[in-house]
């Protein structure tokens, strides 16, 4: 196998790994708002630990993302 | 492999990331429906929530798509 | 690997991601359903939230299947 | 790789995407049938949302089978 | 198949494995502010084993681009 067509096979393979933060940051949010709509007051006081939680999620698709960049421009 | 073939299993591979965000935003989109039967006075404190949590999964699923039209046509 | 057979393998993979939506439409319905036969006089109130949720994850399935009539036809 | 065999492994790949709308229409019943034991009354106020969100899954498990024959006698 | 070859589909498949930190710190994040919601006081309580969680679910997503990196570059 080419060199350059391995590179198009494993950034195909590196992105199947965004589909992680697509569950998790649904998750979250779901919980987020589920929650948030049974008792509207209190929702503001979890809005940090939303983000920060859907930050940390967002970088497994970004660690992924970047790793599929590297390897076909890499 | 020949780099024209390489690249339509390459962008096969990462069309499989999309899939993540199919489940997220449903499971998303289901807490907001569930909760927001249970109390339909509050549902609409969460409507922006629900919708920035559903822009950040799907944006997931663009990197996928992103990285399958770079690998086909990139 | 001929480009022909690769389109057959490529299109096959891309299929894969049609899974994502599968379960999450199931989610969401389930949690509609769920909470509507708690709570019937509600339901009609979250339908437009089912519907939208709906499209925004089948979307992901129809990405898939783009992807495979791209990688087969195009 | 011949185009024939390609045909054979393509359109098992794609069939591998019905598995989400097995998970989904599972789980979307299961809500239903769990809500419906509780209050068995209002059951029948969902029945066709629980048909309607059925059929929107197993639409993906419909997808991942068109494409598969496609591939095998396209 | 040549060694630079085998590289980038190594480096690629390593990649999938941050799919799972993905997936777990959405659901660790999602029960906490959920829970959080629901009873705001208790929270701060619990923040410490929040980010202990997160940092161990997050390892993963290291370790699959530790192993990423040292497949492309080692």
């Amino acid at each position: 196998m080419e060199i350059e067509a391995a590179k198009m096979l494993g950034a195909g393979l590196a992105t199947i790994g965004v589909a992680g933060a697509g569950i998790g940051i649904g998750m979250l949010f779901g919980q987020f708002v589920g929650a948030g709509i049974r008792n509207p007051a209190a929702a503001k006081t979890q809005t940090g630990n939303l983000f920060v939680g859907m930050a940390l999620s967002e970088a497994t698709a970004i660690f992924a993302l970047g790793i599929a960049m590297l390897i076909l421009f890499g």
